[in-house]
C-alpha cells in the first residue's frame, strides 16, 4: 500500500503540501495507519515501533505468507485489509486540506510526548485545528465529566477550570456537553489555553451544538483527534479518546460522573499511566456525583475542592496549611475556667480545671504575656476579645 | 480519702445502694477518681491499672512523700488534691440517686468493653441514664457532625442513622443540636438503640433544648458520661468526651464538618484508635462540607455515601458490585458498526469496525445467542430493545 500511495501523483502531492519540506513517505504511512486501523491497535503500534510507520505498513499488509507473522499480526492484517485503500487515505488528507487541518507526527516540535506513555496504544499521529504549538504546554490537567451535568457541576467546573487556566495551566477536556464544555469555555473566558480530543474526525463538530465552541478553542487552543477527517465518532472511538485526554493531562479531575459515566473510564486511564486522578465530591443524594464517589472509594482518587488542590496535584504549589488553633489541651481547660467577668485566684482555677495550682500559674504566665488573660486584685479573668 | 469515704456512714450507703450487694469500696474509689481527675487523666489511669481504684487513691493523694513516685504521680497529686473532698464524692452519688442515673463499673456485664481500647484514657467508670444492656451492643456506629448542620446534612445523617439502626445497628452519637441530634432522632424513629455521650453530668440537659431528645434516648437506649452529676460540660471535656464516642463505635462516620469542626477531632481519636473512618462527602460549595472532605484529603477517611457503605466498614456486608456493562472492547466495536435498521453483511461490518472478517462473523455469533443482533436476508442489523 505504500507504494502505491508513494506512486499516485495526487495523494504523494496532497502529503507534500501538508507537510512542505518533508519526506512524503512518513506522512502517508502514518495518514495510513491512522485510517486503517481503529484507535489504540495495540498490534499496530508494535509493528511500527518495531519496524517505523512504513515498513509496518508494507509488513502488516502483506499478502505473503511470510511464516514468522504472529497471530497478532496475522489478525491484524485481517482488521486492516478491509480498509486499506489508497482512495481512503487520499481523501483523509484531502479532508484535513480543507479545513486548513494540520498533520502532527511523532517527535515534531509540537507533538505532545505526554501521549508517547500510552507505548503501543498511543496515536500515530493527530490532526490538529488550531495552534499546535499549545500542545507542548508544560502545564496541562483534563478536567472532564458528565454531559448530563447539574448546575453545581457546571459551576464548579467553570471555577477549576478558570482558575488553573488564568494560572497558566492547559485545560484538556472533550469537548462535550455539560463538565467538558464549561472547562473549555471558562479557559476561553479566562484567557487561557484549553484542548479538546474529539473522538471523530476534526472536520465534523460533534457534538454540533459546540461548533461556535470548536471555533473559539481553535483560536486559542487546538482541537485535534487521531482519527481521520471524515471519521464518526463511535462509541469505541470514544472510549479510546478518553486514553488520549487521560494521557495528555498531567492529572486529571473528574467534575460530576454518573455511576457509570464514561469520565469514570478516563479516570480508569488516567490510573493505569499512574497519573494523579482527582473526583469533585458533590451531594450524595446526587446522581451527577454518584462516579466521583466510586472514584474516590474504588480507585483511590483524591478528594478535590478548589483549584489550589488541583495545583497540589499537579506539584506546581502547596494548599495553604495555616492551622491556629489552640490545641495544648492544659490550655484549654485552663481557658474553660477562666470567666471574662469575675477574677478567680489560681488555687480556685486549678481547682476548676483539674491542673495543679504550679501548672496553673505558669500556664497564667504564658497566656498573660499572650494578652489573653488579666491578673486584676483578686485573682486571673480571661480578657475580652 | 479512701479510707475517709469509707468511714463515713452516709457516704457508704449511698455506694451501697447505687450497687445493691457488691463492695463499696470499688464503687467509692472509681466515684472519687471520677470526681478528681478530668476526663482521660492518662496518670491517673496508669496508676488504677498498676494499684487498683482504692489503693491508687490512696498513694495517688497521699502527703507522704514515697520517695519512688515518678515526677508525673507528683504532678497529679497537686492537679487531684483540690478537688480531693469526701463531700464531692457524695454530692456526685447523691446526684445520680435523684435522677436515678446508674454507676457502671469496668468488669460489669454492660461495661462497653470497646472504651477500654483507650488504656490508661479509658474512663474509670461511666454514669449512665436508661438501658444500659444497650452498651453491650455488637454492632456500634459513630455517627457525628457539626451543629451547625445544613438540611442536606440533617438528612442524610437521618437517612444513615435510619437505616443502620433499623438494621440493628446501634448509634452513637454527642447529643448535639445539628448531626447528632439528626442521627440520634432517626435511630429512634427506626425502633433501633441509640447512646448518647455527654461532656457534663447526666443529670444535666445539654444542650437544654434536647430535654426532651435525652429523654426518648433513655427509653430506648443510654445516656452517659464519665463525668459525675453536677459536672459541667466544659470545651476540654467536649474534646475529651469525643474519645469516648470515637472508642464506642466500631467505625466512626463524620456527616457534616466546617473545617475545624470538633467532629474532626472525634474523627481523630477514631483514626489513633484504627476504627475506619468515614465521611460523608457534600458541595464543595457548601462550608458545612468542608471538615469531611478534609478528612478525605488529609486523614484518609472513606468516602461514605449510604448505609450499605457503612455496613461495609463495620464488616457487616458487602456493597453491591453488580456491573453488567459491556466492556468487551471487540463486542463495543462492533455493536457500534451495526445498525438497527439496515443490514450489513460480515464483510461490510469488518470494514467499519476496524476488526477482521473471521472475528466479526465469530463476535456476531456470540451476539445472535444473546439475542443482541439478528440475521436477515442481506446481513446483520442490531435487535432493538
Amino acid at each position: 500500500m505504500i507504494d502505491a500511495l508513494m506512486n499516485d501523483r495526487e495523494i504523494r502531492r496532497a502529503a507534500e503540501s501538508a507537510r512542505p519540506g518533508d519526506e512524503p513517505v512518513q506522512t502517508l504511512a502514518r495518514a495510513a495507519w491512522s485510517v486503517i486501523a481503529e484507535p489504540g491497535d495495540g498490534v499496530a503500534g508494535a509493528l511500527i515501533a518495531q519496524l517505523g510507520a512504513a515498513e509496518a505498513l508494507r509488513f502488516g499488509l502483506s499478502d505473503e505468507s511470510f511464516g514468522l507473522a504472529e497471530k497478532a499480526v496475522q489478525d491484524g492484517r485481517r482488521r486492516w485489509m478491509p480498509r486499506a485503500h489508497p482512495r481512503a487515505v487520499r481523501d483523509a488528507l484531502r479532508g484535513a486540506a480543507e479545513v486548513g487541518a494540520q498533520v502532527l507526527l511523532p517527535g515534531d516540535a509540537d507533538w505532545p510526548s505526554a501521549v508517547d506513555d500510552l507505548g503501543d496504544h498511543a496515536p500515530t499521529m493527530l490532526w490538529v485545528r488550531g495552534e499546535a504549538s499549545h500542545l507542548a504546554a508544560t502545564s496541562r490537567v483534563a478536567i472532564v465529566g458528565a454531559r448530563a451535568a447539574t448546575a453545581y457541576g457546571d459551576s464548579v467546573a467553570a471555577e477549576l477550570a478558570g482558575d488553573l487556566a488564568a494560572g497558566g495551566t492547559m485545560v484538556v477536556s472533550g469537548g462535550a456537553y455539560g463538565i467538558d464544555g464549561s472547562a473549555h469555555r471558562a479557559s476561553l473566558g479566562a484567557g487561557g489555553a484549553t484542548v479538546a480530543f474529539l473522538a471523530g474526525g476534526v472536520d465534523r463538530a460533534y457534538p454540533a451544538g459546540h461548533q461556535q465552541l470548536f471555533e473559539r478553542i481553535r483560536s486559542s487552543g487546538a482541537v485535534l483527534s487521531e482519527l481521520p477527517c471524515g471519521a464518526a465518532p463511535t462509541k469505541f472511538r470514544f472510549l479510546a479518546r478518553n486514553r488520549l485526554i487521560a494521557a495528555l493531562g498531567a492529572a486529571t479531575v473528574v467534575v460530576e460522573a454518573g455511576w457509570r459515566s464514561g469520565s469514570l473510564n478516563t479516570a480508569g486511564h488516567a490510573s493505569s499511566l499512574g497519573r494523579p486522578l482527582g473526583a469533585v465530591p458533590g451531594p450524595v443524594t446526587s446522581a451527577a456525583s454518584a462516579g466521583c464517589h466510586r472514584l474516590m472509594r474504588e480507585y483511590d482518587a483524591v478528594c478535590v475542592t478548589n483549584a489550589a488542590e488541583v495545583r497540589e496535584m499537579l506539584g506546581i504549589d502547596a494548599a495553604p496549611t495555616a492551622d491556629t488553633d489552640r490545641t495544648d489541651p492544659e490550655q484549654v481547660r485552663l481557658l474553660d475556667a477562666l470567666s471574662t467577668r469575675t477574677a478567680h485566684p489560681p488555687v480556685e482555677l486549678a481547682r476548676l480545671s483539674g491542673l495543679s495550682v504550679e501548672r496553673t500559674r505558669a500556664l497564667l504566665g504564658t497566656l498573660s504575656l499572650e494578652g489573653t488573660v488579666k491578673q486584676e486584685e483578686n485573682g486571673w479573668r480571661r480578657a475580652r476579645t
